[in-house]
Formats: C-alpha cells, structure tokens, sequence
C-alpha cells in the first residue's frame, strides 16, 4: 500500500525560543516572524491559538506576527513573558509550535450557550483550562458572557469549590481563623484596617489579605502601605499572623485564586458583575485562605453597589447558602452605604482616619469607629470561649483601652513599617456650600471619581477630605471638603469635576 | 472658593509615539514601558482599554506593558502595526494617552445580555465601533455570544445592513450585476471556477470575488491562484471586469465588509457559527459589492456543514426573507454535499480539475461538470434578456462550444497569469481498499483534514486525488485515493491519518 517509506520523527521543525519582554496581562501570547522559516504564521493566527511543546511540557497561547528583526529573527518562536514563564524552559531551547487543539471544556461553554446548565465536573474541567491559561481572554468572555445569563444555585456552588481547588491553600492548626470581606463600592471604608487589629488583640487569628484599588482611589493594600510593608510572600504572612494574630496584606503575592484572577481580567474591562460571579469569586479565595468564620459586609445606599434591600437580602442568602455548603461560617452585615464612612478619601487621608479612631482621638471619624466595632464585635462573636452576646462590649473594651491600638502597632512593626512619611498633597481646592442648607445627599461614586482624577492611589497623599456629613446643616460658602492633589495636571482635572458638581446635594432648611 | 490657581492645560503630558512591528490581528494594541515616565500603565492595564490622542485623532487599544528598553523607552508610547496604522500619525509625534471611556454601544450588548432586543440604531452603533477597533477582542466575544443564544430577523436584517454600511461600496453602472456564493464545507468543490467563466461568456458581469482557506485544504483564491494572480485592488478588480465580464480575485483587498472581517477574526477561533451571523456575514459583503442577482449554494450532507433539510430550508428562508428586504434578488440552491465535487482536493488538482471541465476532457469529473452548469444555468436566468427556462441550455453551449474556456483564458490574462509552473507533490501514497464491496460513504471532514496535513493550500501541489466516489464498486486492494505531499512531517502526518481511517466506508455488494 505504502509507495513511499515514511521519514523520522526527527523531520518535525524546531525553533529557538526567544523571551520577548511584553506583559500581556493574564494572557499567554506567542510570537512568529512574518518571515519564520518553518511555518506560514498567517495560518495559526486566524484560527486563534497554538501550543508550543518541548519535552513533555506545553502551554497553549495566543499568537502575534512580528515584522522586525530587533524583536524575533526567522528561526525563532518568542514568549512573551508570562508565556515564558510557564513553559519554564531556557531561552535558545529548540521548541515546535502547532495548531492548538481547542481545550475539551469548551465543549461545555458551548452547550451553556445554547442553554443547557453546567455539570460540576464540567465547571471543574473549566476551571482548571482557565488557571492553567488554556483559554483566550475571548474564551473566557464567552464562558462569562454565557454563565451571566443564568447560573444555578447549584452552578455556583460548583463554581466556587473548583476556584477554590486550583490554587495555593493555606492550611492553618487553628480551629478559628476569622476574616471579613466587603463587597465595596463605598469610598473612605477603612473599616478592615480597625477591626483587624481589634480582633488580633482578642486573640483570635484574622489573616486578613487585601486588594490594591483598581477602579476606587483606595485600596486597604494601598491604605495600609502608606504605614506598613503589605507586598509580603505566603510565609511572611504566616509568620506575621502567628506573632500577633493578625495582618494586613495584598493578596497579589498569594496566589489563592488564580483562576479568578483570570477571570477577573476579563470582567473588568467588560464590566460584568453579576451576584453569581461576585459570590463565587469571593468565596472560593476565602476557602483557598483556609478561613472558618467570615463576615461579609454588604454596604447599602442609593450610590453603593447594592443599591436596595432586596438585592441586598438576595445576595445575603447565596452567601449564606454557599458558605454551609462548602463548611464556612457565614455572617452576613447590611450596613449604611448611604455616604463615605471616615472623613478622608485616598490612601494618606484614610490612614490618618483609622490611626485617630485606634488612638481614640476626640475628632476621630465617629462613623468609621462605629461600623469597625459593629463590625468587630460580630467577628468576636465567633469565638467559641465567648459567652454569647458578648462581642460588641468585647471589641469596645479593646478599643478603649488601647489594647487594638498596640496590636495594629505590633502588626505594623511585624510587616515592617514604612520608611517614607507620605504626606498630604500640596495642591487644594475647597468645595463650598452654594447656599444655606441641610446635606441631603452625597453621590459616593462622583466623590470616588474627584479624589481618583486628584491621584489617589498612585500619589498616597492625594484625595478628598470631607468636612461634612449627611445631615450636616451648612451656610452659603462654607467649606464642604478639600481637595488634595500632588501633580498639577490631575489637580485640575479633580477641580474641573468637582466644579461642574461637588457630588453633594444641598437642600434648604 | 479656589484657594491655588488653575494650571495650564499644556501640563497634559506627552509621550513620543513609536511604531512597534508587530501584527495583533485586527485587535488594536498599544504599549508602555512599566517604567513610563508618565503613567503607572499597571492601572490603564486592569481596566482593559486606552485612548490615543493627538490633534483630533483618537483611537482606542488594548494595553500591553513592555519589561524591554529595545522595544519601547520609558518616554514613548507603542503602537501595533494596525493601530499605528489607524492613527495615522509619523512616529516621534507627541501623544496622549488616557483611560478610555467604554463605547457607548457596549450598553446596548450588557442589555442583550439580559435578554432584550436590539433597535436598529443601536446595532449601527455597535458595527460602527466593531469596524472602528474600538471593541476589544473581548467585548467582540461578549457580543457575539450574547447574540448567539438569538437573534431575531430583524435584528439579522438590521445587522445586515449596519455591515454593509461601514465599508468600502462598489457602484457598477449596470442594471445586474452577478454573483455566487457557496455556503462551503465540502472540499474539491471548485464551481465557481467554473461558473465564473460560463456566465461572462453569456455577457452578464459576474465579478467574484474569494476567500483562501482558513481551515479547509483550498479556497477558490487559493486554487485561481495556480492559474493567475489574485490579489488585485478595486481598481484593477473593476478593469477586469469591465473588459472580461468576470474576475476571480481574492477578497482580501477589497475591503467589502470591514465589520464582518472583525468578527469573523473572534467567530473563527471560538467556533461560533450561528445561521443568523452567517447570513448577515454574507449578504452584508454582496450588498457591498454591489451585486443586485445572487445565486446561494448549500451542500447538503451527513458530513457538510448543512446536515439536514428543515436546517437548509430555515437557512433558505432567511436568505430569501433578507435579500428581499435589502434589494438583492436572491436564489437559492440546495445541492448534494455528500462528497466532494471534483477528484482532486488542493489548489493544483482542483485547478487541473477545472480546466479539464472547461476544456471538455473526456476524462473530466462529471459531477463538476453537472454542478457547475446547474448553478451557471440559474445565475444565467437573472439575465431579463433571456427567455425563462433557457438558462441551463444556454449555459451548456458555453461550456460545449469552448467559449467558457475562453473567457476563462481571457480572465486569466486579464488579471495576469502564474509564471510559476506549480507541481504536483511527489511524495505519494496510495490508500486502499481493505476489501471487495461498494462506496457506500464518504467522510468530507476526514478527507480536507487529510489533504490539509498534507500541505494544502501553503503547498498548492499537496493534496488528494479521488479514484472513486460514492457507489462506486471497488476491490480487495484497489486504491481509493492518493495523496500528494511535498514536504515528509507533511507527507508522514497525512499518511498516519489517512492510515487510521480512510474516511471510505466500504461495505461488501
């Protein structure tokens, strides 16, 4: 039958692999020359992904052509560097490049779009294509996009518990390991950065990791740098946590979830933010942490997230159902969102607020101390030693006597206390009342926008501080906050903003 | 109420824009250096998109950040050939670079995510900015599948129309003006290499144009290119068809339907082939060229793209519900897709399959031949001149007399014949039949996918050559078919394959 002897496996073409030093951002992206001496790159390209294979090892990526020889010669195959990474292998190793099989899993996302529901063993598969980057950042919107639809109680829950499987889990030899989470979206909500230390100075442990800000002008990770060391590693955090019980550090060293991480590259910029999705993400990285007790709070307000009761009951009890099935304790606060809980908003302003509330300072944001000892007190409630009910005089207790302010100071100290004094941005502009009046209202997202435009967080000292609160009756002209800003550019833009409307509503009396 | 004055707008900081030689296939990208000396490009990053700015132009980009000074400064901004190329601008030219606003239109996808229906004006919205590369690659995904799940009729007519507006028009100044189109999906079908000619010696314009194979083993492009040069602009497309009455050139520089090609960039690797987008895909590019008579072909068969009859008929209706609407006189024909058309598969034997029809070898495929005066007899009764009925004879003298294979002869020098002499592969292999019995199926995928791994379309001499088909009776031994490769990897994978399964089924008389 066979007229032609068949050749040696050794014909397959090699190319060199060549790190090319782009960050392409959760996506693994491949490199040909237009003029590559083995394979026509067109080809590959319209059909989206390829694998680059040597040795056993494989990764799968997008490929882009090259039409310079400065960044990839003809006899070479480039990596951009997250790419790089994962293949593992030296530069100049001999690599073949093919025509990427499509991960099996998206068979699945293709019936979820036709309307059929999701087997855990499919979300599992899913998962792990998608922590393992299998799929392209379009894959990705695809199975988002199809799941935001509709997802099961069920789907979720299966949702979580692969998140939740991918990633680095910590393991702790305690029974308790306390942690909180808010869903966000309410500038000057420093609350994470009390209640820490007052529940650390109980004895409970709460390793509590945090997020720098992406779209408001202050994360906790950015807050809390502009007192402490936050970028710790896995072991760092570990140590801090055995010490003093508690800590406040940025998730982005842990890699609890990196399947999430994934995925929240790809709703972002899509703005997709469904309650399934929401859920899922943010239990899966507290199962992955190896916290027992949580509390979740959900801020409600006519400008917050969550912007009425029933939403917020709704979201309540899929957090509620999720966290029995998958072993978490789960309390759930609905707290005001109303208006921004300290008086400053950007990373120096919020630091200056949490240390004035731990230190019990007379002009301390009473907001901010009230809703961290709420806070704090339901978290002490998880501990079984305590009689119940006790919580709350507990976390008062604490705080009165300094004993939280100690334990924040002994967390500091442990993460490593910054060096550079931060300090408030020179350039201000005051907002004033254009009438008598009573404020009636104050639109979070608006003033979130001002202090961001001002530079927060990328300048620690920039942001709003916030001479009035709901209620506050108020005269024509007088101040109702300062804009700080470091940068002249950015201090025009806030001031334009903030111009055109202050973001507070001023109603006469 | 200021308490510092307002600093000049000319404090906007400016970067020096550079060209980076690097293709992201229809996706326009930019590039910072992570130690940009303006921006902290890690933000504009997480949140997907930027605008490029200078002197009124804008574009929009997905962000890449560059670890590299040879491939970007710390005081230039990158730009990708596609989006360099959009912007329009010399590289050094001063630009700016901020956080985009997200398309407007992208509101009216979030809504057909929650299950409404798109207006009109909204669909031009969202083409327009599709054709514009202000959607990213996910926002396109995002759009798509949320249209997958459906899409009414007349939201298809609306898109439809949205494709063929935002492209180059083509205007003849003829009362009609013909075209073909196959729906495709069985290989060695190369009618319209055949048609072409046929119809413009009848004296109607047919001025096709073509794609190259993405996943198939030849594109009509592809197999013309044996013959002539394909790749002519408008301009050069328009003299052609003037003087010859009909052209076979390859789509590619003409610009028809820049939407659809965006699309069909996200479409392809994510498999998505709804028959709503298929039609607006189509009719959008026909209405852009200008065409007032098409001829729609869909094989029907177990292993082509259309499977079964309600499927063609649906698919019927639609093209016809359409056509009718935007002015295109449409027929359509629904064919026998149940193995390939000619004997050859791959540009050189389907070329020589062609022209042994066109010259009225005795030897020549009679299903090519009955196929292509079938669907040539149809277009030829778009002509009001003709008398109804008369199409088929008429298209049987053309073919008979050889004034098709001269217009053939004269289309091929009008848009410049192939100097090269293209070859056969003579690396070959015969599969044969593993006992006495009769053809009784014939697995069209298995078939291209053979030829494909065999080298076509990048070796137009690689391919398959058919020596039985359907109901054919055959014996222990005899071949069924030969492959032809050029390169050994090529020839060795084609062979494997083919020695797995044949893609014959043969059953005993």
């Amino acid at each position: 039958m066979t007229t032609t002897p068949f050749p040696s496996p050794s014909a397959r073409p090699l190319l060199k692999l060549r790190r090319v030093g782009i960050d392409s951002y959760r996506e693994n992206v491949a490199f040909l020359a237009r003029t590559c001496i083995r394979h026509r790159p067109e080809e590959f390209q319209a059909l989206g992904k390829v694998e680059i294979a040597h040795d056993g090892r494989l990764i799968l990526a997008v490929l882009n052509i090259v039409d310079d020889a400065r960044i990839l010669a003809d006899d070479e195959l480039g990596l951009a560097e997250q790419a790089f990474a994962q293949l593992g292998l030296p530069e100049g190793s001999p690599v073949g490049i093919a025509q990427a099989a499509r991960p099996a899993s998206l068979e699945a996302v293709r019936g979820k779009i036709l309307g059929r529901g999701f087997e855990p063993s499919e979300i599992e598969a899913i998962v792990r294509d998608i922590a393992g980057h299998r799929y392209s950042k379009m894959e990705i919107a695809a199975f988002l996009i199809a799941s935001a639809r509709f997802l099961t109680t069920e789907e979720v829950l299966g949702l979580t518990r692969a998140m939740a499987a991918v990633g680095t889990r910590l393991e702790w030899a305690e029974p308790v390991i306390a942690d909180k989470h808010s869903i966000g979206g309410i500038p000057g909500d420093r609350s994470s950065m009390v209640v820490v230390p007052i529940v650390a100075a109980h004895g409970l442990p709460i390793p509590k990791t945090s997020s720098r800000a992406i779209t408001s002008p202050a994360g906790t990770a950015d807050t809390m740098e502009v007192l402490a060391r936050v970028d710790l590693g896995v072991a760092e955090m570990r140590a801090v946590v055995e010490r003093e019980r508690g800590c406040l550090v940025w998730g982005g060293h842990v890699n609890l979830s990196p399947a999430d991480d994934v995925l929240i590259s790809v709703e972002r910029p899509l703005g997709i933010d469904t309650r399934e999705q929401m859920v899922a993400s943010i239990l899966s990285k507290k199962l992955a942490a190896g916290s027992t007790h949580l509390l979740i709070d959900i801020p409600l307000g006519p400008t917050a997230k969550v912007r009425n009761r029933n939403e917020a009951i709704a979201l309540r009890k899929l957090f509620e159902y999720i966290g029995d099935q998958v072993g978490l304790a789960i309390d759930v606060a609905v707290t005001d969102g109303t208006q921004p809980i300290g008086r400053g908003i950007g990373p120096v302003l919020e630091a200056r607020d949490v240390m004035a509330v731990l230190r019990g300072d007379a002009n301390a944001p009473d907001a901010l101390r009230r809703k961290a000892l709420l806070l704090a007190g339901r978290i002490i409630e998880f501990d079984p030693a305590l009689r119940g009910g006790r919580g709350a005089a507990r976390a008062q207790e604490l705080l009165e006597t300094g004993q939280a302010l100690a334990a924040m100071e002994r967390i500091i100290d442990a993460q490593g206390r910054a060096a550079g004094n931060h300090r408030l941005g020179d350039l201000t502009y005051e907002a004033s009342a254009p009438a008598d009046g009573i404020v009636e209202a104050m639109d979070c997202y608006r003033l979130a926008r001002i202090a961001r435009l001002a530079g927060a967080p990328m300048d620690k000292g920039a942001g709003i501080d916030l001479f009035c609160k709901l209620g506050d009756r108020v005269r024509a002209g007088q101040p109702l906050y300062r804009i700080h800003a470091c940068v002249p550019a950015d201090f025009r833009f806030a001031t334009d903003l903030a111009g055109e409307d202050s973001g507070y509503r001023i109603t006469a009396a």
